[in-house]
């Protein structure tokens, strides 16, 4: 028998994370994010920060120029290995029990081995500039900035990995636009779907 | 005070009519679809079947031989002139009273006029090649080509009056597969939101 996962992709600023928190909390089941990048920590050797933000995002340098320039393991670029012990965990989280996961292409990683809801959370830019202003101040780089640049590498992530397209419709079951429909509301029909 | 309006755009063979019909029905509130062809016909004097088939499609020919091609109406080609047509009826619509409309681009329409709750429903080809079998029928084409078909020319004519993509998300407010939710909950959803 599949565990029921649900698996939540968000724009970055959209609140998708909080979303995912308070499905989990509202359903009795647990979250996966930070406890992802802790046990890929552990699996890994790797740090968590190393981690946190490349096992999302394409380097800041780009790509290419990063795949020759990291340091190796057995022969693999080091965002190879980490692709690979993120999948191994993600895997083996899904085997545990029922769960939310967010991010990590969890939704194209468990696509044969889990009953998934594929979750996809969206804002327009004016709502995600707020957020995450508020949430995580100012930074030298305009908000709107900001977002276009994280936007961009974690759908070159998704893209490299998957082959497949980040926000595209035909990959999730629901999208859901959270500047519109509210935080609240969203949480409300995720866990209604569960 | 501006009316509550549903929107539902949607992939041929997803269920999006159905989904409209019955969320109407669920709230109490009209749902213009077929209606909204014989309105439009009534404006125009145009025939039905005309408008069924051109006021959401690009024609058979493609759009610019099309346009050419057309008979015109005061310098302007029919498709652009029932473009207006329908543009009028459903912001007639709209000022009337809360209700639900399918299709023909209501959610670009509305925007600056209604309060929209804007949905998109999809689904996967082998779901919809089911559902249009059993609705329409075998024909000469395959199920597969006339399903592409239909998209390319429903997104063709979206494009090309709203400059905007169809389908991707950030036009809408959510985004349901009809196939892996199952048409219910679809109407759920919507009537919840409401």
């Amino acid at each position: 028998m599949k565990n029921r996962i649900i698996t939540i992709s968000r724009e970055f600023g959209s609140g998708g994370r909080t979303i995912g928190k308070e499905v989990a909390e509202k359903l009795g089941i647990p979250c996966y994010d930070q406890q992802l990048i802790e046990k890929a920590s552990e699996e890994s050797g790797l740090a968590k920060e190393f981690i946190a933000e490349k096992g999302e995002y394409t380097a800041q340098k780009g790509w290419f120029a990063n795949a020759f320039s990291d340091r190796s393991i057995n022969g693999m670029s080091t965002q190879d290995y980490l692709w690979l012990v993120q999948r191994k965990v993600i895997l083996d989280i899904a085997e545990k029990g029922p769960c939310v996961i967010v991010g990590r292409c969890a939704d194209y990683i468990l696509k044969d081995t889990a009953d998934c809801l594929r979750v996809f959370v969206h804002s327009d830019m004016e709502k995600r500039m707020e957020r995450i202003v508020k949430l995580y101040g100012e930074k030298e780089d305009t908000p709107e900035k900001r977002l276009k640049d994280k936007d961009k590498k974690r759908s070159a992530y998704y893209h490299f990995y998957t082959d497949m397209e980040w926000g595209s419709v035909e990959n999730y079951d629901i999208l859901l636009n959270s500047g519109t429909l509210g935080i609240e509301k969203c949480v409300d029909i995720i866990a209604g779907l569960y």
